[in-house]
């Protein structure tokens, strides 16, 4: 029998596994245009937070007592339309399962780039993609330009780093820990500043002592009020995810707010859901740089269905490098 | 003999009298190339406020015992250059003093618009400008959207409500206790909202049921929280002073920052300053609406060069509806 992962109770502040609940589910007959997918990958994602909320955003929430949802890589088993066979592997949205049953319009055939599976729910997909439109269309980030991006270890992060990199930018990046800080610097960062060593607006200081262009932002808090301390004049602030926040039920606290009218600061909040129409450009510049070896990813891999809501928590006590997959 | 005030101590946190000292000044000879000039109007800015700390900023500190500077309307009375006579109307930046001798360089005279002539320190000067290119540029405020303005009985703000009226926008306008408010709607404002009778979280959402697609903020704090709660999808917030803060030791807190994300919204930080060299543009568009009315302006008058420091700590606690001069 599938097994699905419910949403058993909405968390206030930080979630437990308590939260979540493990049941057997019932798929709907495979009818003409659908496929049955067993899945291989599971995506656990920092956005997957808000989802538990009861709250109007950008995606709907999670129903209580409902299965949940997100991206997801698997193998189709059976199939009732063409173009689709069995062995072909697809994304879809159906993930926190182990099998599927949906429209052919719900999901994805994988291209074949040669490329293992896995990474189009990380480097070659939403978090890469992230990483892309984020630093160089919300940010403009320029050749030549210094930029900073916390959670550089992440997988928004890493990608930020190595394209940043790739385009001829000064990167200093941000991460818990000397292990990180090094797979920071391995990724080609100039600098990589353990925020748990010292406060990170002094670090900052330190790595930047003529201020930064480009701040992307992956955890708000003290970091984005580092960066706005320390950002030179038209500096922009690409304001990504704000991970710290996310199981805060107290208001964030900012002393160098009113930096932005001297500097004349651009802050931007933008969701990567906004670029799916131009993922195509996306694809063609980035899948050489992955196929090259010049952008790298890394992944922090739970085994098995059981382990996908502790995989989950993990993002929010920094247990991951690069991006946290559950392999079923 | 002339005096001039003089910046005699830096405050720490709210400025007092005792800050200030009023002194007489020698002039220097009136050389080839230079006028002197009798103060007619003075100008008492909230930027000023920055100028007395020792910190770098967007303009040099005031330097400690020596004069303070600032926006001024005098009149010639001695000159030695051509083009300028006595009797001629001039603008210029040696303020906080009842005459100076200046290089012709530093000053400009009035054009003759028919307009009275401290209206070129308000809503025909920085103020009425700061308005336009924060309003029409900065945030790119269009016809048909819903515009929230602080500060809205200020020479800045009571500007930014007309300049919005006239390009049909809706308005909403918040300011301190009734009368400021009757003045905000006689100005043609939508909704004038009192934000001393209520928090300005609730009060906004109740004149913007349906959220703000641009905030233009004099004042930060709560006013620029209120926004962020209140922000539409894609919402502009153009950042031109957080008079709230300028006195301000601690940081300020923001409940609403996360919505930055989901409402992809942009924070944009400017300084008019950037715009002095498209005045012509301004002068253009706005001269014409103060001459037919359509754009009035109203001011707080403090009369007498020993009247300036009150005047400018005025500002302060709310003391003034529109600018805030002083009269010789």
């Amino acid at each position: 029998m599938p097994r699905a992962w419910h949403l058993e109770s909405r968390p206030q502040g930080k979630p437990t596994p308590a939260n979540f609940a493990l049941k057997d589910v019932a798929l709907p007959p495979v009818d003409d245009g659908m496929v049955r997918v067993r899945n291989l990958w599971l995506s656990v994602d920092p956005y997957m937070r808000g989802r538990m909320n009861d709250v109007k955003s950008y995606v709907a929430p999670f129903e209580l007592g409902k299965p949940m949802e997100g991206g997801a890589i698997g193998e189709v088993i059976e199939s009732r339309v063409d173009g689709l066979a069995p062995g072909d592997l697809v994304q879809h949205m159906a993930g926190w399962r182990d099998e599927t049953a949906l429209p052919a319009r719900a999901v994805n055939k994988l291209p074949n780039l040669g490329i293992e599976p896995q990474r189009f729910l990380g480097v070659l997909g939403v978090p890469g993609a992230t990483a892309w439109y984020g630093l160089l269309d919300v940010a403009n980030a320029k050749d030549g330009e210094t930029v900073f991006v916390s959670a550089a270890a992440g997988a928004v992060g890493s990608a930020v780093v190595q394209i940043a990199k790739a385009k001829g930018m000064t990167v200093i990046g941000s991460a818990g820990g000397a292990d990180k800080c090094d797979y920071v610097r391995s990724l080609g960062a100039d600098h990589a500043i353990d925020y748990k060593a010292g406060p990170i607006l002094k670090s900052l200081g330190s790595a930047a002592p003529d201020g930064i262009d480009v701040y992307f932002d992956n955890v708000g808090g003290d970091h984005l009020d580092a960066a706005l301390a320390h950002a030179r004049n038209h500096a922009r602030l690409a304001i990504c995810g704000m991970i710290g926040g996310y199981n805060a039920t107290n208001a964030a606290s900012f002393r160098f707010i009113m930096r932005i009218i001297a500097a004349r600061i651009r802050i931007q909040g933008f969701l990567v859901t906004d670029y799916l129409g131009r993922m195509g450009e996306f694809y063609r510049e980035m899948a050489p740089l992955v196929a090259s070896g010049a952008v790298t990813s890394r992944e922090t891999v739970a085994d098995g269905l059981e382990a996908a809501p502790d995989a989950f928590l993990g993002l929010f006590e920094g247990s991951n490098t690069g991006k946290m997959l559950v392999r079923l």
